[in-house]
């Protein structure tokens, strides 16, 4: 059951929410920061993040998680038949889902993590926070040669910008020379679901990792925390794929 | 969606909801009384009632309405094909279901409404609210002389105890001597479908309205009143019936 709910009457309706019998729920933006001011407690990873996005309710305590950046890697994992453990990423962009996605990776012992941001400043912050709490594992890239260098290292690429989202479908966030058949490349754009991005990989002969899946997975990982069931993903993702497909 | 609330938590649920953008909601035992003191307006047929089991939201202020009166005329109406205007009725029952349908048959002008309880207090407490704030049509019924000699007088007996509800389906209200062919006999009781008060009416040749096109009736009421859209009764009808059938 989706909410539209305003930022003044966040906390009216996370009070109304924890006794209403419920076992959890979700929030996104613009809620994901605010949230955490209301709850009983916090997953550690969450808090490292600095947002949330699902709230478990028990015994009239709330908890909450951030599974954004697990759908991330289980999605990866997924279509690519990999484990991020040990493995070198190329990061584009330092947003909420760029934190997610960077913070789970360190957690997940990914080998490296290289960080371009448009604002550099934001790239520091992120990739000192992971240094500093998690592991010392994340670099800033800014120049275009340390950028190639970096691209050239790394097992996967993953755009975590809004940039070849609809309407600005056209846009690619990288050069299209840096991609490689040897590079896995995943997008968190899932509209379209094929980007510009994804569809140049896959040209290049690269294994792509489109957005939808990031979706799906951080929405099962909720499921497992509200009810203690696996979900069954992949039934989860036909009925989102037909409900995404062009009418 | 269902929800329980304990009443204690009725208050925190209830200012959660009018946050949440929805059209409204209704509630049932034990709230209905409770939830009058957070409404911004009332109904003049709930307030009369001094209940409510429906709520709408709209620019931000909630509404109190009651449908279960309307809702119990509207099966009678369907299922015997008349209109309670003019007509003489006799109810057994003064709780918050007599309540509801004596007041709301009063607001549609029944002729006069007999009212019969065990505790005779509060029939007579039902009688005179009826007769001051409505208008002056009902009357209290004590001994079994003047039962026998009110109902022969009336067109519809209803009974609105719950007298022959699961377990106790061998109860009857009344004695089945009262019953004539030319009265309509309706029950509030749905569980079980067919009480014994309406196999007997029914085998001594009256009309019966058994109880659930009430609890459907009231429902339609509510969904018109949230949405401004008369629902389709009749499928509403089909589908409650399919869950109500045994397994």
């Amino acid at each position: 059951m989706p909410v539209e709910v305003t930022v003044e009457d966040l906390k009216q309706v996370f009070l109304g929410l924890t006794k209403m019998n419920v076992a959890g729920f979700n929030v996104t933006i613009p809620h994901k920061i605010n949230i955490i001011d209301y709850l009983d407690e916090l997953d550690p990873l969450a808090a490292t993040i600095g947002a949330v996005n699902t709230i478990c309710v028990k015994d009239g305590k709330t908890k909450g998680y951030n599974t954004d950046g697990e759908g991330f890697i289980r999605s990866l994992e997924e279509k690519a038949d990999i484990s991020v453990k040990g493995k070198r990423v190329f990061l584009l962009g330092s947003g909420g889902a760029a934190r997610a996605i960077a913070m789970t990776l360190a957690f997940h012992n990914a080998d490296k993590i290289f960080i371009q941001n448009r604002t550099k400043a934001k790239a520091v912050k992120l990739a000192d926070e992971i240094n500093k709490h998690i592991r010392s594992c994340a670099e800033v890239v800014e120049s275009l040669e340390s950028q190639r260098k970096a691209i050239q290292t790394c097992d996967i690429l993953t755009n975590s910008t809004s940039l070849g989202m609809h309407p600005d479908e056209h846009l690619l966030p990288i050069d299209e020379s840096l991609l490689s058949p040897d590079v896995i490349v995943a997008d968190i754009v899932y509209n379209p679901l094929m980007t510009k991005l994804l569809k140049t990989a896959r040209d290049k002969g690269c294994t792509i990792v489109p957005g939808l899946g990031m979706l799906i997975n951080q929405g099962a990982a909720a499921f497992k925390l509200f009810t203690g069931v696996d979900p069954l993903v992949e039934e989860m993702s036909e009925v989102v794929h037909s409900l995404m497909a062009p009418k």
